[in-house]
């Protein structure tokens, strides 16, 4: 073990690790002679071991001082795990039914000790890649993302805790580097990391590369993504950290986390469904078109904003004599003012929604890290017009973004743009 | 002395003080048989003491745990002082020029001894007043604004600096409050503190507390002011934080200083300008119609935005290849994207400017706080005539803002609406 109390987990050190420490070996039911464990990671960070046992289950994650996919070559801080679960349990009060228990926190080892968020439920993008439809998924995220944003915002804060909150998590500013590199500046410049589905999209990235008004309107987003402190977002929000099943949504991975602009979280969601829709024409085969599985995601996107807006709004109208200093009652209690400031707050909300939606978009495309949805497609020529669609819907979005003022015309752009 | 070794001063404390401490005992040449002390806090929240020995001086200020305008009623805490010395020594660091040297801070007495900024030097806003010109304000003014917000931007700092300074200064949040309340709050509801020039403004008060699209307004900039760490800013930098001469002018009492949006210290020097300009109409008499005066002010306030513009881009351009995380060199490496992104950060400054300058302008009119600008206009129905005027130009400013693209305009819609 280092100086520092820190050791990289195995299997031997794992079970150790359990049997000395008496929350998790109770949620196991104290039984360590038929364990079950299996390191299962197939996230892009850190390592998530599943351990099983007769009379219980539990995940444990352990962040390493690099990052996962990568190597030892790009070093990450593993205080990330100090803010995933400080987010964790803070997401978790807010939005108990859709975020999962926190057991155990082991700031030295990094190590999370959390809720086995158990089968049947998988990894939303999975399910997207499949084509299963989840009924309830729009009602769940939008629950998640309505509660979490607006308790941490000045809508319900003060702005004595709300600056105490910013302050703290201004230390995972590594995380936050992390995205600004990858999301906000690798796509548009010549990077080693950088990759795509080549040469069909060659031209494409490039085009990207040299688009002077696409870049202008990237330097607006990443100045809000480092300065705008709006509510605890949870920074990585994509299809790949939704565990769901018809009857449960899960919200995992929030190591990201920091206070940051909210557009941010409803974005990554939004937009990684539209990268979901884009590459269903590539999953299509004789037995199933997807058109109608198409159209549930666009249902799902216009419903996920709907209903945020609809909980959104509630949950400011229920607080709106609370503790928040951002519309004071004396100031703002007529009720056409009422209107007219949340109407705004929202039009603007789903501007920035867009815009970042747009960003995650492009980054998964030309960037770095790339997403199942599209490198799951086997022919790469195929594959590339899936994207090439994607990308232009992005780039529109992006522009365009302050033109729109409700979903359902983002829907109709995005059915326009695949025709 | 309290037991956290906090103890309000006075004369005879303070020598005692003097002589106890090395550095500021030196400033003074080691001489108190002929010490002259004089407490001269004509501000709002603190104690000054000028203290002048035959072979120096140096300026005492303390801070007490309330605001001393008001009294013990309304408390404040006298951490502030700490804020005020950090950010002094920042500003003074990167405008040594415009900034009194810091000789000696102790945080448990709250306590800064400075540079006596000497006489001739006075209070920028009683040389409004008096209708002195100074010929290198807006040369000095915009140096001293473009690089200490330049330099603690995300234009020059990396994000991790820039972060870990956010995170310091969200330690200021007492005094923001004081801020979001009486700037974006208290002249927008019925206040205990609030007062106007009755009954002549008596209606235009109420106006302000009826006007929807007003308070629509104010509520972006009071969610800029919580949210966006843009800068470190100065927090408080209307006409009576600058000491001037013809030749030097020096900016003090940075106590409010935080991350924050740049526009809010532009805002509040040209803003108090323009509250200037508007009272001159108050102190014209027979020998002197002031008219030359009020042309000088339109073109300082001219001279301020368009010298902050070059000196700021010009550090921009400096720096391009620097540390600074928002614009990277890779990306942002073509001319006509340069120009590009500059002319769209400057226009967002300018608007931001604009609204913040004129919320300042109206918290002086209908709020707590009144300038001395108005306030030394005896007669009454003759100050009110120029605060209404100044109100109007505020408000117009404040709901229009995002309409104007250069200063000019600005100061054309001032003189239409002095006519
Ligand atoms: N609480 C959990 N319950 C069940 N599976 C989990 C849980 N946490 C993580 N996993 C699985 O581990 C994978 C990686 O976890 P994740 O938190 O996303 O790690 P990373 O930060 O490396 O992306 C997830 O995609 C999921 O399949
Ligand atoms: N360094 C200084 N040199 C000369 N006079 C000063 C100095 N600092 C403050 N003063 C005088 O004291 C007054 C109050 O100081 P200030 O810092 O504005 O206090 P407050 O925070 O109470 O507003 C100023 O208006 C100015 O006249
Ligand atoms: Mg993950
Ligand atoms: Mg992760
Ligand atoms: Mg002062
Ligand atoms: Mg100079
Ligand atoms: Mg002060």
């Amino acid at each position: 073990m280092a100086s520092d109390g820190f050791q990289p987990l195995n299997e031997k050190l794992l079970v150790e690790y359990l049997k000395a420490t008496p929350s998790l070996a109770a949620k196991l039911g104290n039984q360590f002679d038929k364990l079950e464990i299996k390191e299962i990671g197939d996230g892009n960070l850190n390592f998530v071991y599943i351990v099983l046992s007769p009379s219980g289950s539990i995940v444990i994650k352990q962040a390493l001082p690099y990052i996962r996919c990568i190597g030892e070559s790009w070093p990450m801080t593993k205080e990330r795990a100090y803010f995933e679960a400080t987010t964790l349990q803070e997401q978790a009060r807010l939005c108990p039914d859709h975020v999962p228990e926190v057991y155990h926190f082991d700031r030295k080892m990094c190590l999370i000790g959390m809720r086995y968020v158990e089968p049947p439920h998988i990894i939303l993008r999975k399910g997207l890649i499949s084509g299963i439809e989840y009924p309830l998924l729009a009602e769940h995220i939008s629950e998640f993302m309505a509660r979490t944003l607006f308790y941490t915002s000045l809508l319900y804060l003060t702005t004595t805790d709300h600056k105490s909150a910013v302050a703290k998590y201004c230390g995972n500013v590594e995380l936050c580097r992390l995205t600004e590199q990858v999301v906000f500046s690798d796509p548009y410049k010549v990077s080693e990391y950088n990759r795509c589905t080549s040469p069909y999209l060659d031209a494409d990235a490039e085009a990207v590369r040299e688009d002077n008004i696409l870049k202008l309107e990237i330097a607006e987003l990443k100045s809000k993504f480092c300065e705008r402190a709006q509510a605890l977002i949870h920074g990585d929000l994509h299809t790949g950290s939704v565990m769901v099943t018809k009857n449960s949504t899960q919200v995992i991975d929030p190591e990201f986390g920091f206070y940051g602009p909210m557009g941010f979280d409803i974005g990554a969601f939004i937009g990684n469904l539209i990268l979901a829709y884009f590459a269903q024409d590539g999953h299509a085969d004789k037995g199933a078109d997807r058109k109608p599985y198409k159209k549930w995601i666009l249902k799902t996107i216009s419903d996920t904003w709907n209903l945020f807006y609809a909980k959104f709004t509630a949950l400011w109208d229920k607080h709106k004599d609370g503790p928040g200093e951002a519309y004071l009652p004396e100031i703002y209690n007529n009720p056409d003012l009422q209107l007219l400031v949340k109407k705004k707050y929202m039009e603007d909300l789903l501007h920035d929604t867009l815009g970042f939606g747009a960003a995650k978009m492009i980054r998964r495309i030309v960037g770095v890290a790339h997403v199942e949805d599209f490198e799951s497609i086997e022919e790469a020529s195929r594959r590339a017009d899936c994207e090439r669609k994607a990308l232009n819907v992005a780039k529109t979005l992006l522009k365009e973004r302050k033109k729109f003022h409700s979903i359902s015309e983002v829907v109709s752009a995005v059915e326009q743009l695949d025709a």
